[in-house]
């Protein structure tokens, strides 16, 4: 019987992201991964519950990690700034846990249709937990959910671009960008 | 053998919506949409290709025809303003067509995690057709998307507005609208 190894999630998940970078990830087998890690099937389900959790493991608590950093930013901050705050303080904390093998994951992701949709949930759940927690904030129903979709397209540009080259700089910076790049592009208040 | 019918369409459709309303979405068969028309299940594969098509046919269409207006605005438009001019180019043709269900739609779609991912995809495919457009129009690779995708959320914020009560003003300032809220919350240059 396989013993608890402290790294088994570790040896699964680089044994599936080679075997999905190698063979393609529709073509991959979860025996084959466990193989790979040299661990059976049977540890291979007490981590994930299939291969596909494997890309996004933990991904699952993106919308309460974003809302609970949004429910502690001053209340006195207007909404959309808030959302701003939010992010960019949960920066750190992802940048860590994903770091290792960020452009691996993005680009068997993007490999797969299923795989997208995914991630196109994950991002929309992320945006109904921002805006239930603006709306609980006092902000009003139209403007709640528009500011948190526009805050997780801010979220997911600069993770993008943090991705491409995560040594430049940290992932709360290039959150700040985008969010710079959308403030020089809409038409300002006077208009 | 039933015969040509023109509002065999439109018949399938609202019989459709009557019964997901009814009954809830996970519970109607295509036998059941066809028989309330008075038609066949044959008839019903003619128009559309499963029950979830019914409440979809259509948007489909929806990337493209976004990409097709943003070609036609002035090239010396800046990005994300074109974006937005393409948006509310379309909604004339976009409210006619959609106008006599879209409440009960949204609410059906709302009622099941299927029906809203699906979706989701379909705005995500909006939002890539239009990064990709904006590309052809010179805007670079980091913009694109993200304008793009801030595009696409107050599209969908305008269309939610403008579906909850259509008769109050058309969907092209329900855009308009949404985008004057982004505005006023986004930061400003000189900050």
């Amino acid at each position: 019987m396989a013993r608890w190894d402290p790294r088994g999630e570790e040896r699964l998940r680089t044994a599936a992201i080679e075997l999905f970078l190698e063979h393609g990830y529709d073509n991959v087998t979860v025996a084959q991964i466990a193989d790979r890690a040299g661990l059976t099937r049977r540890t291979f389900s007490r981590y994930f519950a299939d291969k596909r959790d494997v890309l996004f493991a933990g991904s699952d608590q993106l919308p309460q990690l974003m809302a609970d950093a949004l429910q502690r930013v001053d209340p006195k901050i207007p909404p959309f700034e808030a959302v701003l705050h939010a992010l960019t303080d949960i920066a750190p904390l992802l940048g860590d846990r994903v770091a290792e093998h960020a452009p691996q994951r993005q680009a068997i992701i993007a490999s797969s249709p299923e795989l997208q949709e995914r991630g196109h949930a994950k991002f929309a759940d992320a945006a109904d937990a921002l805006a239930r927690e603006l709306r609980d904030r006092g902000a009003d129903e139209s403007s709640a959910q528009l500011f948190a979709e526009v805050g997780v397209a801010i979220f997911r540009r600069g993770f993008s671009q943090w991705v491409a080259s995560p040594e430049d700089t940290d992932l709360a910076s290039r959150i700040r960008q985008a969010a710079t790049q959308l403030s020089n592009a809409v038409p300002q208040r006077s208009n």
